[in-house]
């Protein structure tokens, strides 16, 4: 059985980007999930990857199915290969936005059918296949350099799989203490050293933007972290990418977000909504993405 | 874009009770929504509103997409904008049932999609056309006169200003401080001087509701007003809707909630669920009203 | 109209049997269900029950319409007599998970569609007929003895009723003030006398247990039980399903459990994940049972 946990999971990167790039065009009119079923486990909310995940579902014929973690009893302490066994006796797929990554291994260990990673406190490989099409459309390709400022988290770590997968540059700028996990650094390390790209962890966010064709960020205080607050505005305070920054990139660089955003913390009104910005195809670009994941995982082909 | 935020966004409010008929009577097959996604924002629980939309957009070939504020990033302090922005590029068409009727309008100003007010604390346009197309059913048409007994609130405002909009007198029988807000009734008076129609806002219950056709209340303590419950069952006491008062209306008078009621609040069981009582019928134009205005705003026509 | 509230209210439980079978080896291909909706209300939350209808009904052709009590207006007191009333104007069956079963018969009252009864403190039908079709398959047919161990609770009574129509022996195992309602045991025991199966009620787990072909438990602490969740895991602790209990039972003896299940107290994981466990298959038995229900009572047949 074939699952989506990691951006390594992907058998083709290119593939998947053609794939995502035919839905957005229409070119795939065929319904190949039709009459399947994509059970939708979230333990934390979200916007953009319930409803792109919805929509997309609806649209290839399939059957969407929104569960809240307080909806499953998943609240009252059903061991997850239970519920795992279980799901996979009704549904066809189960993507799953999970607190702990390492729930997600264990709920596909056990899962007959394909598991997706929806976000867990590791990866975000959705969001990244997402990104890669954007840059792709925005840039032509991916010679160009991706510098991620801020907090070396999930989202980071995705980044950093998928850049070196496809050959492409990519610098972290991050407080000391906000590196990216080791492990993933060094798998990123291997894959870099085969696909010739290079990988940069620094502190200095002036130094990582300059010639920068992408700039990326996210928020300091995702949730789960509200208790660390206070300390992380302080310590992030220096890497917010603001106009000032962003003139350091290159002229024609790109300005992305998984959002939701906070303006005034890790970026500002100027810079997500001017001309550089491009988060709201980045957006638009989780449907397509996730359709081609869809596609490849759970499609009659 | 059109939007449905106000009963006065209706380009045509008889084009509209047509459309509601044709599908009331099974006269429009062909699914005009095929495909498309409905995205339903809700700020309140609802049973009629979420009802009726779920399986209308379903009948109509759309995929009905349920949020709960809690399930929105608004929960986490999302600009409204963003929210527009980003669902304009998943969904079709919004429907909003929210506290503030501003944040609302915010929300359409910023979507390229159709937004539809599902209920604000200004207005509830899909219930006035809803309660038109029950009268005209019931009555044959708007020659009567309407009495609103009770608070002047978002159900009240608009159904002044579709009273007016389709010449239909209306009375209004408030407690002195629960009138309804000056600027719908200066615009209900406005479109009521065009008509032909007459609007009256007075304190007397019976004075108003004498010769009546229609008789119509809501309830006293709308969600959010609990807080004032003591009070407001105090204040509204003369005004309760019960055989005394029903029996001043025209003998073929009917009777009108938008649910859900209070027996022994602002009506009593005798009058809800005697023989002038229209409500589930009433409730049920909720229904074929909506894929009115969703075949409107949203169809492929 | 026909509603399920009881195992009692189905017409003939073989036919359901017949037609569950049909739709498990997808010998029924038309969507009987086309267009319609199923309502379905959670006044508990639910993985089997909420997955395996929203399944079903998707794959006949229907919408469902998951609603959880806060999302009604029951949070806010509707009577349910209105709710059944409104619901009956817009969707074509509703499925009900609630805490008392005489809410339950009160909706199915004023309800002028199906109600099929998903859980209630009384009975669990939907369960008891995928239960039997689970048995039919792994035993070849009804001759066996089942013995519930446990708790006399909602799905014992439903097992009660159903083995006694289908002519299969049943024991019961409980501790003392944990029988089953002396209302089903009266009923089951008279449908029992007609069949010319036996019902017993004793305290003894081993006695029961010995010989048995199907040995059935439920979790000792039910939702809304947590409060005597220390007394009971005292009560019940000699009624554990081990394996030195299983080896009373026939060779060949199936375990059986409707699941979530807590390892460690009414079962072990010895059991529950060995070779005489047919959970899964059981769990999976909800979908098809359920469609041959929804057939049965919402089909277009």
């Amino acid at each position: 059985m074939k699952h989506l946990l990691s951006v390594c999971d992907m058998d083709n990167v290119v593939d998947l980007l053609d794939l995502a790039d035919d839905y957005k065009e229409g070119r795939i009119r065929e319904k190949v999930l039709r009459g399947k079923t994509l059970a939708m486990i979230f333990e934390k909310s979200s916007t953009r990857t319930r409803v792109s995940f919805e929509v997309g579902a609806f649209q290839m014929g399939a059957q969407p199915l929104y569960l809240s973690a307080s909806d499953l009893q998943l609240g009252r302490g059903e061991p997850i290969a239970d519920t795992a066994r279980t799901l996979s006796r009704y549904v066809d797929g189960i993507m799953i936005r999970a607190i702990s990554h390492s729930d997600v291994v264990e709920l596909a260990g056990e899962a007959s059918v394909p598991v997706i990673n929806g976000l867990t406190d590791l990866e975000h490989p959705c969001q990244a296949l997402a990104d890669m099409q954007t840059i792709r459309e925005k840039l032509g390709g991916f010679d160009g350099r991706l510098v991620f400022v801020g907090d070396g988290n999930n989202v980071c770590h995705s980044l950093l799989l998928i850049t070196a997968t496809l050959g492409m540059d990519m610098d972290v700028a991050c407080p000391p203490g906000y590196e990216p996990d080791p492990g993933i650094r060094e798998m990123a390390g291997k894959i870099a050293d085969e696909t010739g790209s290079r990988i940069r962890v620094i502190h200095d966010p002036s130094e990582a933007v300059r010639g920068a064709d992408v700039v990326y960020t996210d928020v300091w205080v995702s949730m789960g972290y509200e208790d660390e607050a206070e300390d992380r505005l302080e310590v992030f305070r220096p890497y917010q990418v603001n106009m000032e920054l962003m003139e350091l990139a290159a002229p024609e660089a790109i300005f992305m977000h998984c959002l939701p955003a906070v303006r005034g913390q890790e970026t500002t009104a100027e810079v997500i909504d001017g001309p550089h910005s491009v988060v709201w195809d980045q957006a638009e670009n989780r449907l397509h993405a996730q359709k081609a994941i869809m596609h490849w995982l759970m499609g009659d082909i």
